[in-house]
C-alpha cells in the first residue's frame, strides 16, 4: 500500500474529474499543495470540521472507484515493468547480455499483453 | 476514430464496472459476444427497443468517463510506443543498429514520461 498522500495524489490523477469541483479542489490544495485544513477552511470560508468532511467524502469515492475499476495499480504494475526495461536498457548499452535482453522483451511482452481493466 | 465495436469493447473493458449490471451485461452481449438486439431482448425478456434505449444510454454513459478522464486514449497511446519498441528490440537482435536502441529509448522515456490522467 501507498504511503496516503502519494496514494490520494495517485487517485486524483487518474479519478479527480469524477468528484465535484469543491471536492476535487480542496483535496488538490490538501494532498497536491499540502494545505493545511485550518488554511484551506479560512480560504473556502467554510468550518475546519467541513473541509475535513469533504476530504473523507472525496477520499472514500476515490478508493470506490479504484476498487472498482483498478487503473491505477494497472497503471503503476506496468510502470515498474517498463521502468525496469528501461533500466536494463541502459546497461546493455555499456555490453550486450543475453539475460538481459531477453529480459526486456519479457517485460514488454507482459505490457503488451494485458488488457484495460 | 477506433471502428465503434472496437471502441465499445475499450470503453466496457475500462470503464465497465460503473455502468449497472443490466447496463453491463447488455454492452458485453452486444459488443464482446455479437449478439444482436433481438437475440438480447429474447433472452432478457425485454422489448427490442428497450435493448436499443439501454445500450444507447450506456454508451453515452461510457463516453462521458472517457471524456472526463480519457484513460482509454492514454493507455492506447502508451501501447503504441511499447508495441513499436519491442518491434525494434526484435531487430536489434539480430543487428545492432545505433538509430534505432535511441529510439527504444526514447520511446520509454516517453512513456515513463506521462502521469496518469
Amino acid at each position: 500500500m501507498l504511503e496516503k498522500v502519494e496514494r490520494m495524489v495517485w487517485l486524483l490523477d487518474f479519478y479527480g474529474p469524477l468528484l465535484t469541483e469543491r471536492q476535487r479542489r480542496i483535496m488538490q490544495l490538501h494532498y497536491e499543495n499540502d494545505w493545511s485544513l485550518g488554511e484551506i477552511a479560512g480560504e473556502m470560508q467554510v468550518t475546519r470540521q467541513a473541509v475535513h468532511d469533504i476530504l473523507r467524502r472525496a477520499e472514500k469515492s476515490l478508493e470506490q472507484y479504484e476498487d472498482r475499476l483498478g487503473l491505477v495499480e494497472k497503471f503503476r504494475l506496468d510502470r515498474r515493468r517498463i521502468a525496469e526495461a528501461y533500466g536494463l536498457l541502459k546497461e546493455l548499452r555499456t555490453g550486450y547480455h543475453e539475460g538481459k535482453a531477453n529480459r526486456v522483451l519479457q517485460l514488454l511482452e507482459e505490457v503488451l499483453a494485458t488488457q484495460g481493466a
